[in-house]
This record gives C-alpha cells, structure tokens and sequence, in this order.
C-alpha cells in the first residue's frame, strides 16, 4: 500500500502488529479514530499505557492485578487449599463467570509449547511445586485447554507433583449441556462414555 | 465481563470503541501486548499520538498528508485540468494502484447521508465549486461508491457545477473483468448493455 503520508504509514504499520489485525483493518481504525476528537486518541493511548506499564501480576496466582495481591487471592471467603491451574487471566475469567469454584487460582502464564519455544520453566509451575510443597493445598484442579500443549502441561505438572500428597483432578470432559449427540465429535463421546458418572449426580447442578 | 483490574479494564474499554472490535477482541489485544516488551506498546502509542495530532489535511486536494500541499498535488508533472472527486484516502489510493489516473484529486471527507446526519456542508463540495469556477478545470470525473449516499452525492455536485463550463464524467459501471456474465447482478448487467462501448476500445487497456 502506498499512503503518501509517513505518519498515516507508521500508525497503520503498528497497528498492523496486533493480532488478527491485517494492513486494511488497520487503515480502517486508524482512520476511524482521525473523524473522532482528539480526546478519544488520546484516551486509548492513555489507557494502554496505563495498563502496560502500571500492570502487575499477583505475587500469589501471577494472574493480572493491579495490587500486589489479586482480588481473589486476598478474599477471606475463599476456599485456599484447592487451586485451580489455568493459562492465562481469560481462562480465570470464564470460570469466575461460572460461579462454580470458590477455591484459589494458579495462572501459568502459557502452556508448554516446543514449537513456540516455550518451556516449562518459561511457565510459573515451579511456583506451584513450591506451593504444593507447603502441605496447605489439598486438592489441585487441571483446567487447561483440551490441546497437545494443554495434555503435555498436564502431564508435566502431574510428573512434578507426584512427590506430594495432593489429589489432582481435572475439569470433566464431555458433551456440551444442550448438545446433540449426533453431532457430537468422536473423541469427546468416547470421553464422555468412558467416564460416565451416576445419574444422580447429573440432577445437582 | 469481570476483569478484577481497573487498568486492564479501561484498556479493554477503550479498545473496544473502535469499529468492528468486540470486548474479547479487544481483550486478546490488550493481553497480547502484555505479552509483548514494553516498546512496542510505546510504540503503538507514540504512532497513535503522532498521527492523530500532527497529520493535517492538503490545503489543495483535502487528503491526509505529512505537509501543507500533498505529494500529489506538489508534484509538477501530474494534469492540473483533470479532478477526481473521491470519498476519503483510501479511494484515493485505490486509484493510484491502478496508475490509469494522472490529474489532481478532491477528497470529499465523506458522502451526503440524511440518515448520519451528514449534509452538503460536511463535505467539501464548496472548495470543489470554488476551483472550478476559477475555470483551470475543464473535466471532473466522479469516482463514488455506487449507493444511494454516492448516488445523492454525485447528484448534488451535478446540479452545483452545471452553471460551469466543466465536462463532468463518472467512472464506468459493469461487469468486473474475469466475471462470468451469468453471475452478474440484473443492475449491474442492464447498466453494462446500456452504456456499451465501441469494441475498439476494449483493446485498447
């Protein structure tokens, strides 16, 4: 593309890095935030500076936080001998949302990923054996995506925690609630068979 | 959503006003950064800031640009009789792809749209009368979009230029090379049998 303007050209480029957002897209927001005052610029560029460099991660969890302790970690109410192991804060998120689990969250920063580059110290599972290692944690919830990364994080975490006397566990697999089994791939109905669980269980929730 | 972070929150909320940028969009944006050294959100931000504050409009033409004249209309060797009127700089750009346009450019800054509440004064329609009627112009070629914003738009320069001594042209409208005639649209079709041209021409490009 050719922009005659090397302003207009570098704003684009930048915004261009950003995942998912290609040169024309791009073009788009930036010249969406050119028909809108200043202040609306302005404002964004604040915000992400903001949050880039005043942003922490919770000395206990490592999830996102504006504190030294995260809000949920320094909840009184909550349950501090299960944790939960996720990816990353969006993962937090979406189980928060649930309102299903009460305990405590161990954010890993990523998933171990040889093709990416990441290992399993690039992640924050010595911190966990470390906590783990303390005795206080009783139960440790696997909640990390159903990929090869997600099995070998899984697997490697379940390696390092061997030592220890703590159950762990991992979110159920299955067909979705509303799905139809037809449809269903055949992996997760296999699962889903495999580890069938008493009718009566399925009339709590 | 619950973000448990105030910055990451307004972050997320600022992102999100962007056109076509969702929440979770705008939050896997705003994560992917973290992820990221810290120069590039410095850089995306010093691009923002430049862009929107220091980017002026050409006096002559109306477009984005670095100086008081465009590269376009600074440049000696372009036809100062031809003008093309287009609707912002990305048709401007459009059409410098194609190479086939060697005048001088007049970006509206949008088309006339009762229903944004856009009218006639939004735009710079007066500028565009005004260099005409100085009578350096002898054509003006209307490149807008085929809708009925462009319709209107075209329409109402129409009627402001007919006390002028000006040829006024509008790109051609058919079916698009390599389109199979049987997938054309009715209108577009009709439009193309109407306004046939001599064979000859089409050897010509």
């Amino acid at each position: 593309m050719d922009f005659s303007s090397k302003l207009l050209e570098k704003a684009v480029e930048e915004m261009a890095q950003l995942p998912g957002i290609g040169k024309r897209t791009a073009l788009r927001l930036v010249l969406h935030l050119l028909k809108r005052p200043r202040e609306q610029t302005a404002q964004l560029v604040q915000a992400l500076e903001g949050f880039r460099n005043e942003i922490r991660l919770c000395s206990n969890c490592h999830n996102i936080s504006d504190t030294e302790l995260c809000e949920i970690c320094s909840n009184s109410r909550r349950d501090r001998s299960t944790l939960c192991v996720v990816e990353d804060i969006r993962d937090v998120m979406a189980i928060e949302n649930t309102a299903q689990f009460t305990g405590l969250y161990h954010v890993l920063g990523g998933k171990i990923s040889p093709i990416e580059g990441v290992g399993p110290h690039d992640l924050t599972i010595e911190d966990l054996v470390r906590k783990v290692a303390r005795g206080e944690i009783r139960e440790v919830v696997l909640a990390l995506s159903s990929t090869m990364e997600g099995d070998t994080t899984n697997f490697y975490i379940y390696r390092q925690l061997q030592p220890y006397d703590v159950t762990l566990t991992t979110i159920a697999r299955g067909i979705s609630v509303g799905d139809e089994i037809e449809y269903a791939d055949e992996v997760t109905l296999g699962r889903s068979i495999l580890h069938r669980v008493p009718f009566e269980n399925s009339l709590k929730s």
